[in-house]
């Protein structure tokens, strides 16, 4: 654990565990810690129940004693009555850093909100359990105000490894949110292949050595190449193109379905890919698709399983 | 490069580079290789032109050359052609290895086909490029014979690191195809996720190091405890379960919508979890959807973007 240079005096507003878990932090790297709470049931709160951190008795008096506040509330709801409780310019003298999960729409109604009383916003989105802030594996994605995140960096350090992502404040918390959408899209690839090997009697555990090292290897370096491909508009169809792989797609699908397995998964790989192919883009590499991606899609549903919806043909 | 305790007489079949690459990796490691290919140009093949490879005149000489066969040939056409010129008992003495690439049902075939011939068959899928074979890195899996797995085990980790997966010959292709679904799955979601991003101007490059770090860390670990649930078929929702998730499934559609994107992905994966809920699964982790994608989806079609396509409400 390494002590901050410079001890700073930061108020932590919220009771979760979550709040808990970064007075904590701040506190191990040595910093003045002061928690409030607007919950009712504060006293029973981890956050106010950690030795060596004070606790305000308001939300006037929390604000008083720190020229930094960290925001982590249950929710936006709650964050909403905070500020409307703070009149006149009562941030004016304050950088505002708010760990509050919620919307990107959500946070940038906060960041209005925490402007109109004078305060310099920055949004975050901690990826981690409460246990786990402070671990140098942690990350922490934040926008809004560069100035905070600069003047403030020594301070973020102390959750984890923080990246700035731009001044959109709702970007961090968009970040959050798409960040889940890449893990579930990822989980669902791992168990549809789980479920396909185990029609022919492959544990899960004996593949699973198999795919996560190709997973840290291979797809890994894919996406890395894909990332310049995206940022260019450019899809060099080098190693593998939509023409090739849209066969083994229709392959995928067909044995799926002799195995009496869900196809939807299959399915849309294929049908984004045709799409891709339809749009020119043959002979691009599969990273092609981010200009499918980025069109409106039509269709209103996807198609159900086990309903007997159907779509027109 | 370490040499076989044990040099062996080793005919490899085929003229194509991944054959080559086979031929040369077992030349390296001291074994005497007989190449032959029935294709007409196979004189201007690669696996032909390799110091050190005797050439077989003929499909009879290089079987008496070696009680070893390792096929890899382009297509199981040309396989069927090949195995079909060999009469009688031809393979009655030898250990047949296929690295062809093709479907699961066609490694069955070829199976059956080498056992009609006398011989023992082993299929084999290889996950890598040719001039990686021979890497310690580079991922085979077998299926089919043990026997042949077991005593050939020190030839085939000269290609690089070998798995066995069963005794059904097909499941080494099944293998192929359902790992580059897994990839596909998760290079989808990458992408989405930085289209995603893109609509608030964070550049994919930015990103991706984010993304890279938290798949190989928390995503891996997520897979690895998932093996288990499969396997045990109980998923519980100690950390995450389908009716916490499911909000924000939500909420990733509707700011997909908002900002015009494509939505067909964040949809698959909360109709995906409807389902599970549906099931009375919403207390259990997403594995959990396992249970939902190892039934038939009712569903034909996916979707359509673009095309005016939409389903029976």
């Amino acid at each position: 654990m390494e002590i901050a240079r410079q001890s700073e005096s930061i108020a932590v507003i919220g009771a979760n565990a979550r709040a808990a878990g970064l007075a904590r932090a701040l506190l191990h790297t040595g910093h003045a810690i002061t928690v409030w709470s607007p919950t009712p049931d504060a006293d029973a709160a981890p956050a106010l129940r950690i030795d060596g951190v004070r606790s305000a008795d308001s939300w006037t008096s929390a604000l008083g004693a720190a020229p930094l506040v960290v925001l982590c509330v249950d929710d936006y709801d709650e964050l909403r009555l905070i500020l409307d409780e703070a009149g006149g310019h009562a941030l004016t003298a304050h950088d505002v850093v708010n760990l509050t999960s919620g919307t990107s729409e959500e946070a940038d109604r906060a960041a209005d909100r925490v402007a109109a009383l004078g305060g310099r916003y920055l949004d975050g989105a901690l990826m981690a359990h409460p246990e786990h802030v402070g671990d140098s594996a942690t990350i922490l994605v934040f926008s809004g105000s560069a100035e905070v995140f600069e003047r403030r960096s020594a301070v973020l350090a102390c959750f984890g490894s923080a990246s700035y992502l731009g001044p959109a404040a709702g970007t961090a918390a968009l970040y959050d949110v798409a960040m889940l959408g890449f893990a579930w899209s990822t989980l669902l690839g791992y168990l549809y292949t789980a479920v396909l090997l185990g029609t022919s009697g492959v544990p899960a555990t004996t593949l699973t050595p198999l795919l996560t090292g190709w997973l840290t290897t291979t797809v890994v370096d894919v996406i890395e190449d894909y990332a310049g491909q995206v940022d260019a508009r450019r899809y060099p169809g080098d190693e593998e193109w939509l023409e090739l792989d849209f066969p083994l797609m229709g392959h995928l699908v067909r044995t799926s379905r002799e195995r009496g397995l869900d196809t939807r998964l299959p399915r849309l790989i294929e049908a984004l890919t045709s799409d891709g192919i339809a749009d020119g883009r043959g002979r691009e590499s599969f990273a092609g698709l981010v200009e499918i991606l980025r069109r409106q899609s039509a269709g209103v549903g996807v198609t159900g399983a086990g309903t007997g919806q159907n779509q027109h043909a």
